[in-house]
């Protein structure tokens, strides 16, 4: 601990930062940003969000939610190589982390999504994913007085909206960030918060050219680029073309975030790798033209795990409960004989 | 309110309960008793199978967990006629609550478990739930570095085993109490807990004769009858008589607790009924041989409506990463043509 000898010297400390006085100023020309608490979000709608999230009813089965393929209790993700949705069928691509999505340029692997809210209408309606349409999930909604009367007080209309329940599951994900990671906090200003294997594995982040494609706060999210710009890379997936039609944007993706990556396994669009390790190899080989050092990688992996932040941290929802008025969709062989009984 | 003309006054006021004084006393005679909040449980065993009940690395395609079928969000139960298991199968019965469970003289519709303990093993090894084995699950608990360091804090030994796995989550699920509904709140004393009607309900539940069968603190669980005492009731299952092999065990089940019945729709085991209203008269139709008034079924009705007590209330748990050796069972088509690039 220094010794402050004059009033002078007190206030020029009081300026150097966090690890003395608590003030935080983030390093100057660092190409990643630290992850800003959430602030100032509408506490009803994100409440209301948070329900529409966890609520199974918003799928054809009442068996699937936002959360069963973007769990919060494992990194906002599934940690599966594709999602299993309605039926059991396997979705055609990994599902991304929701942590800290509000940062991306677009969403979906292929960007298809301008936003949150436009994303968060897709799965519902997807046939392989929640399998519903928008139109039932509103009949369900609009069943259940909990939510019908958290949408009158949150949007003060008397019919409920595809539109507000995207943007409810939107507001509720904007929150959903991960602040205060190691690494963020040596951005703060914290020198102690990184070992010297974590710094120098940033310093070759830097040097070696991963930060072109993955910086700013989510380190990643912001820009597309081919999976395989120096070597191919062997998928199946058209990318961005899907959306765009350009040729040129063949096998072209959203660049993922990193933050949270240890959690956030296997990796790739095509989820095909599950060590960390592997994964930081095959990006030197396929989108640098490299071929990293034992240390280097190292280091990069240790660097890597230094972005897992606070996860979200709230207590487990309570679901309004639906009415005899609430349609179900499920059709299975019942142990009872005859139908006289379901009332529907 | 009353005014105290005496000391002694006032010491009889101090013994007549809650509405005066705060001290709670339950009403003598009664056959229903409180649910009381949990107390002195071992924390750190309890955290531990909060985590392995919500994680859904217990089934074979890391996509099931316990919380699938009994959702701590909507009652502990999945409103479901039967639950959606391993590759969409559907259970054969409808998942009862895991709330107040702990109440139950056994565990299953047929109390082929004999505690909670007991219980938490059967989904997980049945093909047609979590369609894992034991053994593999403990392979992946044993390759999770916080699984390891929590079950050997509490537990004291090297390597896991299932009767750790089950005692933490039965430990848990020993938690999953819901005090303080307003019945509870009458019968600890105060007189307006309830309305007229809902207490006119409990009066027709008592002298009707549902409480013969459906009494002690979870309002049921604490015996088996048949389904279809007095009346026949077309079902396909065969109740205990699955487990005692006696053929008057046939279609005899456990008597379900109604504790937060209106939660926990569709109703039976076979689910067949998702209004209250018809279930209750069902109920007297078959089990008393009796139709009750319209009056009668709303006060019963509502009645039952107060036995919803508060639901748990903790934070949404973190499970810990896995590591590259934890074994996955998922088999799909992936993106990747080639097989060289998946790491197991």
């Amino acid at each position: 601990m220094l010794k402050c000898h004059s009033k002078f010297m007190l206030i020029t400390l009081l300026s150097m930062g966090p690890s003395l006085t608590g003030f935080s100023q983030a390093r100057k020309g660092e190409p990643i940003a630290p992850i800003e608490a959430p602030t100032g979000y509408h506490k009803a709608k994100v409440e209301l969000g948070k329900k529409l999230f966890f609520d199974p009813r918003l799928s054809k089965s009442s068996a699937i939610s936002c959360n069963s393929c973007h769990n919060l209790m494992t990194g906002g993700s599934d940690n599966q190589v594709s999602s299993i949705g309605h039926n059991w069928q396997l979705g055609p691509i990994n599902s991304p982390t929701v942590l800290n999505a509000k940062y991306n340029i677009a969403q979906f692997w292929d960007g298809r999504a301008k936003d949150l809210k436009e994303q968060a209408g897709g799965p519902i309606a997807n046939p392989k994913e929640m399998g519903f349409t928008h139109e039932l999930a509103l009949e369900v909604v609009e069943s259940i007085p909990g939510y019908k009367s958290s949408f009158s007080k949150v949007y003060g209309t008397k019919a409920v909206t595809i539109d507000q329940v995207t943007d409810a599951i939107a507001a509720f994900e904007e929150t959903l960030v991960t602040p205060n990671s190691p690494f963020d906090q040596w951005l703060l200003g914290d020198d102690k918060a990184l070992t010297a294997l974590e710094l120098a594995g940033y310093q070759n982040f830097k040097a070696k050219g991963c930060v072109a494609c993955h910086n700013g706060p989510a380190v990643g999210g912001g820009s597309f680029h081919k999976m395989g710009i120096v070597k191919p890379y062997p998928t199946k997936a058209e990318g961005r073309f899907a959306v765009t039609k350009n040729p040129a944007d063949k096998q072209v993706f959203k660049v993922p975030t990193l933050r949270n990556i240890e959690l956030t396994y296997p990796y790739f669009h095509d989820g095909s790798v599950w060590s960390l390790e592997q994964a930081v190899d095959i990006m030197a080989e396929h989108q640098l033209g490299i071929k990293l050092s034992k240390e280097e990688n190292n280091s990069i992996v240790a660097f890597l795990k230094t972005l897992t932040g606070d996860q979200p941290s709230f207590a487990l929802p309570q679901l309004p409960p639906s009415t005899i008025s609430t349609p179900t969709y499920r059709k299975e062989a019942s142990l009872t004989p005859t139908k006289s009984k379901a009332s529907h």
